[in-house]
């Protein structure tokens, strides 16, 4: 069995080159008035994340005769992709194991990479049993997610290179899930430059990292209830609970609101699709969780940006609305001709744009003769929605407010 | 009056690295099957777009005295931006002129860089005529946008860049609005590595440089249409008329269906957020415009990202429902108990899922005993869809078709 040392680190940062992009780093100047922060661009990476680079290193230290029985995994996300490209390039057979309800995305993803998929009715831990049953059976090697000494340290050829890109960085913000990246990131960084901080940082809704290391226990969470399924963990690893314990200097919680915010800001700041594991680095520092970091360089690593589309829409419209430039209004209206027209041209001189219509009677909270005018705004900012309200309530229309 | 050069193009490249970065240039595997396809992200530019360069060569060129009396520039878009970043690194003062229309967005990120925003009532070309009034008045410098021997040598850095990062690019693609851009890069391209092909992209609906080269006379559009309007342009500069008839191999146009599917390409599969101009480039490749490039080495130039996240959620919109992601439903039901129940069941056996309800009453154009069911699905793709439908169908519902 490896174990995990420096020369690992380095060793898989030379292999490495073959298959990974050593991604920009960027600097963000509006994401915090607080700190200097720069963002590390994983996301960018070849498979859209970090997991490329452990995934490969491990396949890469295995004998001929290991690689001709070829690879399995279960995960039907960045993990898949990794294994996939990285058994590739090694001329392995790779087998993915997936819950069948998997987006079809991440099924042609993966299988783009000559991967064979298999779907397995159920959950992720029935995928995860089969995968298990499948690989004792065929005696091919199960690549583990995380909580691998091999996969660890090609994980931590991210930290080599934030420590090269940005030798005067103060502190490292780190996504946490199984905690395979910043089990490898914080060996090295504390390695090479012990003064460096590195945070993690866990969805509240699956801060199971967090809450063992509290406990100094490994637990496993009944739940973990996150649109950003990159974290979605119950469970830390063993080898990266005592990693994260002893190399981490803390680890603060983001909430799902926090997270969306987060990955707005990088579409429209910093032109960068992040999925919601990717951008809970960015989160902590937005909504200041660490306040140690006022005045510091800070790095927050972008872990991915494999976000489903549908998802990605739904955290944009969130944003919109919280940010005034999205509204719904509803308004009941006399049942008599000309009201449309009428509401319409009010939004329209207030510079509001129509984007959706519903209309038809009241229900049983007003009067028989009103019927109930539903409709969907693009607006400017709150204060614009501020003024359609007041031009509709100053012509005698009634705002139904929830 | 300055010239263009290679040793302006040179030393701009020298003066651009106390503010623009050297963006990454990003290999993109999926994106053509003819040809092998990297990508200048210039989205990823400090300010969102390229038009940092050449604003902040400029201004970097006036005298003590010229700064003095600051600059003075009218656009709602991007080269706001950069004109506002380039004065406040020289300390210089800075008025935007833009049409009071402008999307909060811009203005206030104009402002973030310290420039005075002056909102002009009306079209650009009033707030471009008072632009122009009020630079004569106090004797400030005009920075065109396009039409200027040094803004076009910043511009051409990119140029410089792409050969140092891709020297055996076989044929760059760049955006055409005003056509500043493609003059640099063209130019500095044909005058180093005069094998490179150099092709220009726009916009059908704004095809104004397109269509001055085929007649060989500066010609002026009446409309400009498109979503991409940071290539809005109607009427080409005379400047960067000559340099693209001298130095562009050609031009091709693309719709705003094909901007649209190539921003939504750049996002799911290179998570980057390009604006509609900054992807005209990505999209000229996936619809294959240019046969001659098959089997080439090619960089698209990706020239913006600053998209409104209104815009971007319709444009991801039209791509979820052209890709079978999204899908609406409208059926006609026997207005009796049970139904809405029996209809929701179905879909979710098949997977889909509901996102938009909308029920009541038939119009004149159904049975009066029945109401119409609107719903709006997040689906898997088409197949789904149509699985979706034959089950519907099969129970006995009948589905209204548009």
């Amino acid at each position: 069995m490896a174990t995990l040392s420096m020369d690992n680190i380095h060793h898989a940062a030379e292999v490495l080159k073959e298959v990974a992009r050593k991604t920009d780093l960027i600097y963000a100047p509006k994401l915090s008035t607080n700190a200097t922060v720069w963002l590390k661009t994983e996301n960018l990476q070849v498979t859209g994340s970090f997991k490329v680079r452990g995934a490969y290193y491990k396949i890469s230290q295995l004998s001929p005769e290991e690689l001709s029985r070829g690879v399995i995994a279960c995960s039907a996300g960045n993990h898949a992709q990794g294994v996939a490209l990285g058994a590739q390039k090694r001329g392995a057979r790779a087998v993915i194991c997936m819950p069948d309800i998997a987006p079809i995305a991440k099924i042609e993803a993966t299988k783009s990479y000559g991967a064979e998929v298999h779907l397995v009715p159920g959950t992720y831990d029935d995928a995860s049993a089969y995968a298990q049953d499948l690989c004792k059976k065929e005696g091919m090697t199960f690549v583990h997610p995380f909580d691998d000494p091999d996969v660890i340290a090609g994980q931590g050829t991210v930290g080599l290179e934030i420590l090269e890109q940005m030798p005067d960085v103060d502190a490292v913000l780190v996504p946490i899930g199984g905690g395979g990246l910043i089990s490898g990131v914080a060996y090295a960084i504390k390695h090479l430059k012990p003064d460096c901080k590195v945070y993690g940082v866990q969805a509240a809704e699956a801060a199971s990292m967090k809450r063992s290391i509290e406990a100094q226990d490994k637990l496993t969470l009944s739940t973990a209830n996150t649109f950003a399924d990159g974290i979605a963990v119950k469970h830390p690893g063993d080898l990266t609970f005592e990693l994260v314990n002893q190399y981490v200097d803390g680890i603060v919680t983001v909430t799902e609101d926090e997270i969306a915010a987060a990955v707005l800001f990088l579409i429209e700041q910093r032109k960068l699709v992040c999925e919601g594991a990717g951008a809970v680095s960015v989160a902590a520092m937005i909504y200041d969780k660490i306040p140690e970091l006022h005045g510091k360089k800070v790095c927050c690593l972008l872990s991915g940006g494999n976000i489903d589309v549908n998802i990605l829409s739904r955290v944009i419209y969130r944003g919109l609305l919280a940010s005034g430039r999205r509204a719904g209004i509803r308004l009941s209206l006399p049942d008599k001709p000309g009201q449309l027209a009428s509401v319409s041209n009010i939004i329209s001189k207030c510079g509001g744009n129509v984007i959706n219509v519903n209309y038809g009677p009241s229900g049983m909270d007003t009067a028989l003769a009103t019927c109930v005018l539903s409709l969907e705004l693009e607006t400017r900012d709150f204060e614009q929605i501020g003024a359609i309200h007041e031009a509709l309530e100053a012509a005698g229309y009634h705002l139904i407010r929830d």
